[in-house]
């Protein structure tokens, strides 16, 4: 059966939810999530220190710049605005789906490992992770 | 049961397939595309505006030049022709595989997702998606 | 039955574990491979010629450099030393998780593909690969 997680975010970033992912797991297999979106991503990554996080969002804010940056003025996509072409570099180079072992009830992540939604456009949305088990 | 689509390619872009996948989908459980090549990718990405595709397509081209351009030169993998390494680091960058949820005999995409190979290569090739569903 | 690969490490760079993987799959289903860490990285990459391998490095270590580079001044979260956060960066822009067909017993892979750790710490580590069949 699949479950339909919603995601509020307000701005870009990263949204943890680890533990509505861990509450769904149950027996052995495989849980699969997958984001029905193009202009934000799946991501597991260090949830220990909040500066790991900033430092992620800056380099990838680098990466790819907002399309009024001189760098980008390549871009044609830009009437949504411009973080609008951006999301959708960022939603190509991050998953759109992770695939996470279940042991006896339990998703095997390692110690450090969160499980984040990560938004990038600046308007607020809600987003939908769809998640289910194989046996 | 596995089922091997073949996707044919005559230069670097994206190649929709989405409803061939589609058409592999039944009952309920999780799709995964598997790329069986190291000079291409899987790729989700918005199917509404084609300026989406060949702004995404630019981004990758300028992160990755041709092993021609000077920026590139510490390339020595170059014998088969200037777009040969960025293609294996671009099918690095991109995904090798895709898993997709099946829920009622559908595909669980959002309303704008569509599934596409990235070809990386200049010359035309024929790849195969290897295509499978656990239940 | 989820089984765990150790891989242990000494550096930067692709370790290759294919066969190791191989000699776990069975029958018909999806293999996953999860990756326990927030500073290595899951690889699918041509294993036929070593400059494929080295050339890939080294793009990866132009992209992320070194956080003592004067490009990378912006990061923060540096007291684990220079190739700390750009591993944590190199863990995000790569795959965590990996889903490989299984047909009569044997991974689908292509000729050329092979699968790697990619280390991005300087210290040898212990990692954990996370290896599952559905059916």
């Amino acid at each position: 059966m699949a479950e339909i997680l919603q995601i509020g975010t307000s701005g870009p970033g990263l949204y943890e939810f680890t533990d509505r992912a861990a509450a769904l797991a149950k027996g052995d297999g495989v849980m699969t999530l997958f984001v029905r979106h193009t202009s934000c991503s799946l991501f597991i990554q260090e949830n220990a220190d909040p500066e790991v996080r900033s430092d992620l969002n800056e380099f990838f804010r680098r990466l790819v710049p907002p399309s009024d940056d001189p760098s980008m003025s390549y871009l044609t996509h830009t009437y949504e605005g411009p973080d609008d072409m951006p999301a959708h570099i960022k939603a190509a180079l991050l998953p759109v789906s992770l695939s996470i072992p279940v042991i006896s009830g339990r998703l095997a992540l390692g110690t450090w490992q969160g499980i984040y939604l990560f938004e990038h456009r600046a308007r607020p949305h809600r987003r939908e992770v769809v998640v289910t088990q194989s046996g």
